[in-house]
């Protein structure tokens, strides 16, 4: 029920990525008087669907720690719930993130060993995709949170773009050692004391992350929050420049004509649609958020989040991966900002 | 002598910004033996230089603090003694940042009521273009600090920009008001207390970059310093993305012919190089940073920054307007981080 355009797009894209698996099954929360009347327009994902109905939803508007009080009976706490009782996989929802993030940690709790989930996604490079997280459930975050990060996006760029050794930079204002926020320096410093699966390749800049220059970007996620959204801000700028470039003349109006399959090809490249579906991670869960604003081609791609995850085991991975190295590898600093 | 081409593209740009500015005159601190030889070059500009050489510089790994103690005959710290003396208007460089920054502020001081000087640079929006502050020169802020960018954000964009009533956003991970860190939200309560030779609008987010929300972005210099980098990296990968599309086949290489004026001009628009010049805003006295990696035309730019500001007598602007506003009016809370 989350989202600008639920249920409707939820159902759409539901429906499409059916089939893109055609194993997958979906259990459906939400108001069955509004779901059944789309669930007739798609026949094939009907087949594939339980609904479960409840009245109750949290809105977009409502606080985290008010949706948790009183939305006990809303459809995503029983989405939530029936992956926490092993019913389901995992959750996608299009709606209320701080909701969904707060629901997600009191319900499914962390991994062991994570003292706090992140928010993950890919995004594109100029030699393919690096994970970039936190992107917002942490506006303050100390050494070990960013340590941390570190592990759990080099576990999701391991097991979601098939990296066998992902390199891990966190992002800071320079690269020499001696820059940047403190508990940036205590967390490099942490970093490199400690044995990893993973290979640090230390600081990073803004700018690395279109370079693509490691797997994993790490910072906390007050940064990591603005700069996603400057970065997607941008690209609509360029957008528009290129539009009005092109609207310029007609013998520019020509020129769009004759290159439109290549610029097709392009938009594709970096349809926002294409990396729709942020992973919150370190949750003993699979939990993918979907932009509220996407269509259904969108929401299918965070469903296709959701089942990579699942079918790559994510968190046996993670958990096997820090019962290797130990807890005491994870170091525990004394560092608060 | 600073930056990666000095002291070739300083003379050049030097060259440019004097026909620009027909009435500027140069001092150009730094290797006689160097920069003559090329002045020779230049006979126009050469006829409003004079050359006060030095043979020691400040390079560009050297820590601040150690430009600081050693580098008292340094090019750098001349120049900046030229402008406390009152002897040059303002200073131009594309050295070492965290060098010209500590010498800067021991040598010309702070404004009367600012703490901490800030550096701010234009960024091309969808409407125009907004100012963004601080872009790095604090990588940690408290609420006093952003509350004082946003009055020096603002008196940039109204001298700039000429934009009598500037808005001010602060940059926070969600536009409603409980949302955020807590020296964010403080700055948010100061801003909103506090009569304003300006108006407050808020929170912004990451996207209302591009979109050109406000006239003045106020954040931390950390951040600020992350995202302004991350937007030029993905210019850049927008940029290579469009090279890619035009050279696939060609039908796309013969439009590109076509719509080639089109797209020199949307170049000219994104150009980084005419974005070139951060300005250390606060100080007593004109600081401008160009870009260290930038050409003749851009370190121009840079120059252009600093005739505009000392043109528009920025500083007395700025200290009128405290003084207007009285200093009782910068709210001095407890907040730190």
């Amino acid at each position: 029920m989350g989202g600008d355009h639920a249920p409707e797009i939820v159902i759409e894209g539901a429906a499409q990525a059916r089939e893109r698996f055609p194993d997958i099954h979906f259990l459906l929360f939400g108001d069955e008087g509004r779901i059944e009347p789309l669930l007739a327009q798609h026949p094939r994902l009907a087949e594939a669907v339980t609904v479960r109905h409840t009245s109750e939803f949290v809105s977009s508007e409502e606080r985290p720690a008010v949706a948790l009080r009183h939305g006990r009976n809303s459809s995503m706490q029983l989405a939530i719930n029936a992956v926490s009782e092993g019913e389901a996989a995992g959750v996608v929802s299009a709606g209320n993130t701080g909701a969904l993030m707060a629901m997600a940690k009191v319900t499914l709790k962390m991994l062991p060993g994570i003292d706090r989930p992140a928010i993950v996604a890919p995004c594109p490079t100029r030699v393919g995709e690096s994970a970039m997280l936190d992107l917002g459930a942490n506006v303050e975050c100390n050494a070990d949170n960013l340590v941390q990060f570190g592990m759990l996006g080099a576990a999701f760029a391991r097991t979601v773009f098939g990296i066998e050794q992902p390199t891990v930079g966190l992002l800071n204002v320079g690269a020499e050692e001696a820059k940047g926020r403190d508990t940036v320096r205590q967390a490099a410093a942490l970093f490199r004391e400690t044995k990893l699966p993973f290979k640090f390749h230390g600081f990073v800049e803004g700018d690395d992350i279109g370079a693509g220059t490691v797997d994993v970007f790490v910072v906390d996620g007050f940064t990591g929050n603005i700069v996603l959204k400057a970065v997607e801000g941008t690209v609509r700028l360029y957008s528009e420049y290129l539009r009005q470039t092109f609207r310029s003349s007609w013998v520019s109006r020509l020129a769009y004509m004759l290159s439109s399959r290549a610029f097709r090809k392009m938009r594709a490249r970096i349809d926002p649609r294409r990396y729709n579906g942020a992973t919150f991670i370190g949750l003993n869960g699979i939990v993918v958020k979907s932009h509220g604003g996407t269509d259904a081609f969108g929401f299918a791609n965070a469903i296709g989040v959701a089942v990579d995850m699942v079918a790559n085991d994510i968190n046996d991975f993670i958990i096997r991966e820090l019962a290797d190295y130990g807890e005491q590898q994870i170091p525990k600093s004394q560092a608060t900002i």
